[in-house]
């Protein structure tokens, strides 16, 4: 381009940018609420990448050999909405019914919205979604490039540095984050500032390529993502140095202004008029980001994707198995006939066992060492893009994950999580290690499948249904080795149950899962010896539930006894309690009541009152 | 010291190092299992802390001048248990109970032993309590000093870099980090091996000065702390490359030994032997931990602790005010009365009003920008010194510190949560920030205090309870104003209810809590006109829950409607019905089904069904 071309496009843009502060300040000022300066600060990077760096297809966002774009900094949605507007994607007056009940432009992303991949809001988060959308290039064999931007006040999160330290050692060069550092956070400066040097020492430190830049120079933020293109072998962060406010004199690089609109009246319109008189003469509009494609045909045929199965698996009833082993072999033959199918680990794979599945399908396992959060984090991306992740580690450790799994379930992405080692029958590691309350964090969310076998059978004939069932799922396995008690013609369904004792002169029924379910049999057994009769379900799928099974038992025996190794709230016993609620049955508890401490697992399973005295204690008091 | 004192002295402590790994090999065989690889290679650390750096009481680890120790690698337990022994507070054969049941000693440490103060455990949490011991002695006056042992593996946590960014942004030069470079992980090399310079380089760019030693060196290693202690302005982490398994031959440096116990017999013989045979001729005992103390006298007397109060809040009835806000000016008034009383912030302050304590007691503020993990881990440290911290946020983001609350529950420590923005009721930015399920988290924990004030008044009162009562504690709050409905002289429990409305005809018992109690006094009004009586209780306790009086409603109207701002599982609905399980009831439950959208309020309210519209038709129907 001749100079006079490029100072044509470089004022073409910055026109683009203005009409986006323009867009972001009226719709936010018409939602009267909202982020304005947020987006102000941002609009110069966000011109840049729309309309002089990303390949994509304006018409089709879902285009899979598209650039991909997550606004980590979600509460800049208005600007996020205003660029595809400018695109031509959405249309200028829609923007104004921004944070509308009606309006899928909500208060912060998500993707309900077609060029929305996983919603963000909870800052941090998308940083790590970035990761996997960029390892999910690497398993589609696209060269796409994946740009995330960042608020300076979210660089605070720890979860961001897990993202800088895996995107790194994994050397993900088609990775580019921005960081809008605007030095001001909601409720006075960010903790780094504008020191500008303290982010790209950080950055370094973590093996990235770091650039410090200034935000509003069009032609400085296009050679930097020009050298962040040419970068081979470790991700790109630029430091953009910016103002909040950028552009809108009232609240230019002044504090007090976050998550403020202006008010409609005088002060909008004073704002709007600063805005336009900004507007530069110009040639022509903005290079058309569905410019020539320089670098890869976007419009090759997509081949229907194919379904994995476990087969037959190679089980004999009585044989002894840990679930968790049963879900590293399940997985790893899953692979074999779906290439969608990833797995993430922690750092426990032995453990987990989802080191199976590596051994057979090493350019699909992703190790993220002890950083749980960007590996749930990271799976959301892949799933955002159509892979279907399994991120394992132990069930307790997830729990430093929850709120990646809440925005997993608000995205409603495929992620397939699997917590081991769950419950006191751990045995001597303690209650550090055990997990007694991860289904009632599972099952709080609405769209969340939540499911427990109690057999190496079972296990794999749930993964498969899980691998496929829409939406987010969670599976919870056991440390100890089980009994097989399923044979390979058993049928399973996501939201089934199992009677495995029934007769009509039942006198309880007793509701168990995982490894409560051989106390509860062993109760039976016991029980029979003195004529009493009991009903004894494996409660496999807690969410969804088989509220009508679950009826038709309490209503034949009136009382039901659920038993758990989990705490009180939130798992079983809720759920059967809230299913069986408006009739006249008694639901009578065992669970682990107190915070346990280390012993044997029979020990702690016996003192826990969940074993199967504690059964028949139950059934005959 | 002469050269000859000090090379006698480095045997003595090279001995000591070498009996703390005899006890850690020999009481994880007993147990049959454990870490003691990784407790090999912190042996000289271990040693070097205990018996020439830190200055601390041997016979009263609860010493509030004491220097602080935390292991954050938690697994390597056995070798703290036998640091305790070495020092003359557990009996040597007391070892051999780790992990029993009937002992103390469990897989990873707990509070239950008088030297741990937070549990550990879970990785990367240690560090952030020990940031917060450290803000303690500040608090206190004290110059302690507080040492954190990492583990390499652990510091791919992002909540160690938040604990890293917050020490450095507070210059908490007390606080002392030593990671144990051991280069393995548990199922292979850790993230960055053994490149120290890799290490040292993210510690110096978080602003932390940095020294890379072989942690094997005793010499080398005093040199080193006594570098730190002169270090001034900021925190120090000392990188110890060391070999994982250092001193056992059999798995020294080797992959496949993490969490293994050697086998009793001719395996655990053989590395028993090997120890034996590294033993040091000394002249005589390594200088005792309660040498000369030469910073700081130890027996300062205590002051009683006094309680604060809130005093008569002065709302007038029918005032509009959030809980919010009331939250902060309660907060703010404690803090006059209780030096105990600290605030601590994730960057919402002004969202959370908690700068109104801010305001008042700036050093007794903990500003930890947006990392929420390193503030409730800070909390956890401060509360486990004798503080009682309040850190807060909206409570969605308290689901980034999940993890953490789960650890503060199992050390059972004063942290007193509280999470602002809760529910539909926040209106137009989306469910990223609604909290829905967050008291289906709190409430899983078993001895989490579950509060939800619906008014200015009842905050206030709840709020000084919630500081004295002993444990962890939730309060939720709400964004929207909400009327005062109680007056200065209405009394409080942990534990109760308010039965709002009540006649001997009550067709119904509605249970709301925090903004639903508008709606059910809303419906009562309704009801009323057409001739209906309902019975209105505020559900304000939801952990520990008043059973007896919902038992007696229930008993007296047969009919329950719950309706809450929160999803279906974990909340109102499933406490009481787990209360009045086990009798003739029906429970009706009102609560947000699907996850939600942005809107108004209003709509919100009324579209996922817990307004005054739906109860009166719950009722009717």
């Amino acid at each position: 381009m001749s100079p006079v071309q490029t100072s044509s496009r470089v004022a073409a843009l910055k026109n683009v940018a203005t009409r986006l502060r323009i867009d972001s300040v009226r719709s936010t000022s018409e939602a009267g609420s909202g982020h304005p300066t947020s987006c102000a600060s941002a609009a110069d990077v966000v011109a840049t990448l729309f309309f002089a760096e990303m390949r994509y297809d304006p018409r089709n966002p879902q285009n899979p050999d598209n650039d991909r774009f997550v606004l980590s900094k979600g509460h800049a949605a208005p600007i996020l909405y205003a660029a595809w507007a400018e695109v031509g994607l959405l249309k200028r007056e829609d923007l104004l019914t921004l944070r509308r009940f009606d309006s899928d432009l909500e208060g912060h992303p998500t993707p309900r919205l077609s060029f929305v991949d996983v919603a963000t809001g909870s800052l941090g988060q998308g940083i790590c979604a970035a990761l996997g959308i960029a390892l999910n290039a690497r398993r589609i064999k696209s060269d796409y490039r994946t740009y995330a931007l960042l608020g300076d006040g979210e660089s605070a999160e720890g979860s961001v540095w897990e993202a800088a330290e895996t995107a790194a050692h994994d050397g993900l060069d088609s990775l580019c984050g921005i960081t809008d550092v605007n030095g001001l956070g909601q409720s006075g400066p960010s903790i780094w500032n504008h020191d500008m040097e303290a982010y790209a020492a950080k950055w370094r430190a973590f093996g990235w390529h770091a650039l410090v830049v200034d935000g509003h120079d069009i032609t400085v933020l296009m050679d930097a993502f020009e050298e962040a293109r040419a970068t081979k072998g470790r991700p790109t962060m630029i430091l953009a140095r910016t103002v909040k406010g950028k552009g809108l004199p009232l609240a230019e690089g002044k504090s007090g202004w976050h998550g403020k609109a202006f008010k409609k009246g005088p002060e909008l319109d004073g704002v709007l008029k600063d805005l336009e008189s900004q507007m530069l003469p110009e040639d022509g509009p903005a290079q058309p980001p569905d410019g020539p494609r320089t670098r890869r045909d976007m419009s090759r045929p997509q081949s229907a994707p194919k379904k994995g199965t476990v087969g037959t698996p190679a089980y004999k009833l009585g044989d002894s198995i840990a679930t968790r082993e049963a879900y590293g072999a399940a997985l790893a033959k899953l692979g074999d006939g779906d290439d969608r199918i990833v797995a993430l680990d922690g750092d426990v794979k032995n453990s987990t066992f989802s080191e199976k599945f590596e051994e057979k399908h090493a350019d699909r396992f992703f190790q993220n060492f002890i950083a749980e959060q960007v590996m749930v984090g990271s799976a959301m991306g892949l799933a955002a893009r159509g892979a279907i992740p399994f991120p394992s580690t132990f069930a307790a450790f997830l729990a430093r994950a929850y709120d990646f799994i809440r925005m997993a379930c608000i995205s409603n992405v495929n992620v397939k999580l699997a917590g081991s080692h769950a419950g006191v029958s751990i045995g001597e590691d303690g209650p550090s290690q055990m997990a007694l309350e991860d289904r009632a964090r599972r099952r709080a969310q609405p769209n969340m499948t939540v499911l427990y076998p109690c057999d190496a059978m079972s296990t794999e004939r749930l993964l498969e249904l899980m691998a496929y069932h829409p939406g987010p799922a969670y599976m919870r396995t056991s440390r100890p080795k089980t009994p097989v008690i399923y044979g390979p013609d058993e049928k399973f369904a996501i939201g089934g149950l199992k009677i495995l004792r029934e007769s009509p002169k039942d006198a309880v029924t007793v509701i168990g899962g995982g490894i409560t379910v051989f106390e509860a049999l062993k109760a039976y057994d016991q029980l029979q010896k003195i004529g009493i009769s009991i009903r004894v379900i494996d409660l496999y799928s807690l969410q969804p539930i088989d509220s009508r099974s679950l009826l038709r038992c309490a209503r034949e025996t009136k009382r039901i006894i659920t038993v758990e190794d989990h705490y009180a709230a939130g798992g079983i016993g809720d759920a059967v309690a809230a299913c069986v609620a408006g009739s006249n049955f008694v639901v009578e508890r065992l669970c682990v009541r107190d915070i346990p401490r280390s012993g044997t697992p029979e020990q702690l399973i016996d003192h826990y009152g969940i074993s199967s005295r504690h059964i028949v204690s139950a059934v005959t008091s």
